[in-house]
């Protein structure tokens, strides 16, 4: 057995500070959401930089982007390696973007070290992960894995109106190849791990086993307008208040699973006309839960659902649940964890078994490829916020194991 | 003493339909928000009648629209009947537009009888009443009452960040004329009660004597972004959670003073970055408490903000009030309010006096020149809303109790 791998760590973290100047936002972040101008930038640098390696670029109708180093032997499916390169609006330097540029410092490194594999490996940028701007989130690795048609991605609208095709258009990244549809023999991600298990502990990496079980529903209120003077209180059909009602409700049966690790979340809420004087007759709330445990997790969806005949009582208006989602009950493939904690090993890195509470592309891959995610620590766990920090030192060890799992894994015939 | 006059019911019908043409929002009702492109179609039109019937027009620097019938003593301050042509965003097509048009129709009428009077009589539109493109509404009244500085007003920015002051001088409006600073005689206003008293008794004129008083306040909502998924409840400061909470509380208020007919409304919650997936640091509510005991709209208010740390509390945010208005503690001009009486005495229409529940520009105006409202039914009260409705068999009594009290002032020496 050969020596392990190691990457070219500065040259790797260069990339990452590469990135840190594109689509700057709060001090210390970014704001780079999916098809906005600085998107289109640092999709650029990636090609870029792809090319330049000499690997293929193909981009998907959807606008993931694809750069294959060949395999020895072409028919074989490739390894993939993959995350995003989009942010969250107040977002961080990390998240998403350390498993891309990640994968573009394994293929590198290949080529440095003159090293041939049986499968070619690619890496993959994937658009939209965050949803930040089009919902819902992870839909081009959706639409990738078949859980999302792709005209209808094609068709979502920003808040603004503006559609996603016509964006990718605009940029230039309305690609041609086919979403999904071919075999992938396996799909790596490195992600920051978004908690703070990994920094407290000072392990460097986490091996992700599976996911918190998510239930999103984006909740519909319908009330009416009315003057915000003279109309009494027994009259009104404020949409807003029932809305408000709903996001506090959702909120305190978060607290009820506070003990056991659960989570619920308004995370948006919006009505019309929302101005001064006037009672609103349109307001959508979404709603997240997520738990370890999928029954929980169905449970706390549960507790929120039977609440909507009273508080569209006490609100007097109606609800309705016009979307739904459900992620996190994959599990990721137990011979690609092997791989990744063979290589830990062989490095003698630490590591531990971890489940993911947020979502990940790996998610959707996992429902057509065998799968597995290496997490690195980001300091106590701050993530979606400019104060996220990762720093090479602790990222490193991770990137090596993925280097490792992915050449042992690309050998193989 | 001479029989009473009448307006030209027919021509004055015609105006309002003119109007109802002019900024279609859903059906029956207007989308004609405070200096949009349509808002500009209707100012047009307006300033095209007055020409036409030879009043002089002036307009002034936050972009009221004057138009003026000579007196035969041009040196004394006119008579000023005024309203706003601006709606909500699903306005109906008779708030304001009714005044302005009522005043335009007395102008005409006085020319149709060949009446000529001491005074000049004025028909003025006042600037974004509403508020519901530029917050706080009123402004323009307000400016001219010298409640609110000129450049402070031109400074406004809507939800979009456009300027007040850059919408006038895109839509040709920003005028010359000094706001204010100039003595008026009176200022009457007509405008549908937007309540459902006239309409149920049956009763075509109100009185209004006094206002609800109105306090109002911008709270502030600051928190701390993190991830839906991993960030634990414990540590989350979700400025949403707090905003609902307090909409929540605001709404509460409200029922606690429903017996004695108070209101309480959360109008306008705002939130950033409000989207899937993140929690929101910053949100904004607006808070509006209205009672006819302004010791009771007080304690309303006074009863949200003791409430505030413990919401703070409980949602881990904290809160800032960043902007308080009061306004309906004016008491209207007992001659000017007796010249109505004795109008709709002598033309034989039932009135009863009332207390406005809603703002009015005249509240502004109140402040520097004797002022009364005359309130004409609108069904079931229903306002802010496109079901709403008046018509011209009801309101016509308004219309020709407002020419008689003018003239009746206008002569006066």
């Amino acid at each position: 057995m050969s020596a392990p791998l190691n990457i070219n760590a500065p040259r790797f973290w260069r990339t990452v500070e590469r990135s840190d100047a594109i689509g700057i936002g709060r001090a210390g972040g970014l704001q780079r959401v999916a098809l906005s101008d600085d998107d289109k930038i640092m999709r650029d640098q990636f090609v870029t930089w792809c090319k330049e390696a000499g690997y293929a670029v193909t981009v998907d109708r959807v606008g993931s982007i694809f750069a294959r180093r060949a395999g020895e032997a072409p028919d074989l499916p490739p390894v993939v390696i993959g995350s995003h390169l989009d942010t969250q609006v107040n977002g961080g330097r990390y998240d998403g973007v350390l498993g891309v540029l990640a994968g573009l410092e394994v293929l590198r490194s290949l080529d440095d070290q003159r090293i041939k594999t049986k499968r070619a490996v690619e890496v993959v940028s994937w658009t939209n992960e965050e949803g930040a701007r089009f919902s819902p989130p992870m839909v081009a690795a959706g639409a990738f894995a078949g859980v999302y048609p792709v005209d209808w991605v094609l068709g979502l609208k920003d808040d603004d109106g503006i559609g996603f095709g016509d964006e990718l258009r605009r940029l230039g990244y309305d690609g041609r190849a086919p979403v999904g549809g071919r075999p992938l023999d396996a799909y790596f991600e490195l992600h920051i791990e978004q908690g703070p298990e990994l920094w407290e502990r000072n392990i460097p990496v986490g091996l992700v086993t599976k996911g918190y079980a998510v239930r999103g529903t984006v909740v519909e209120v319908m009330g009416e307008t009315a003057h915000t003077g003279p109309w009494p209180m027994d009259k009104r059909k404020n949409a807003l208040v029932g809305a408000a009602m709903l996001a506090v409700a959702v909120n305190d049966i978060g607290w009820q699973f506070h003990a056991s690790a659960g989570k619920a979340t308004p995370s948006r809420l919006v009505a019309w006309p929302n101005k001064p004087g006037i009672l609103s007759d349109w307001a959508q709330v979404t709603c997240d839960f997520r738990h370890l445990d999928p029954q929980s997790a169905d449970q706390m969806k549960a507790l929120m659902l039977a609440q909507l005949p009273e508080l569209a009582k006490r609100a007097n208006v109606e609800f309705k649940v016009v979307q739904e989602w459900v992620f996190g009950n994959e599990r990721f493939d137990p011979a690609c964890i092997g791989l990744l904690r063979e290589a830990s090993s062989r490095l003698g890195v630490p590591s531990i078994d971890m489940a993911s509470q947020a979502g990940h592309d790996a998610y959707h891959v996992s429902k057509v490829a065998p799968t597995a995610m290496i997490f690195t620590p980001c300091r106590d766990g701050i993530t979606h916020n400019n104060h996220e920090f990762a720093d090479l030192e602790r990222t490193l060890p991770g990137v090596n194991v993925l280097l490792n799992a992915v050449v042992a894994r690309a050998n193989r015939v």
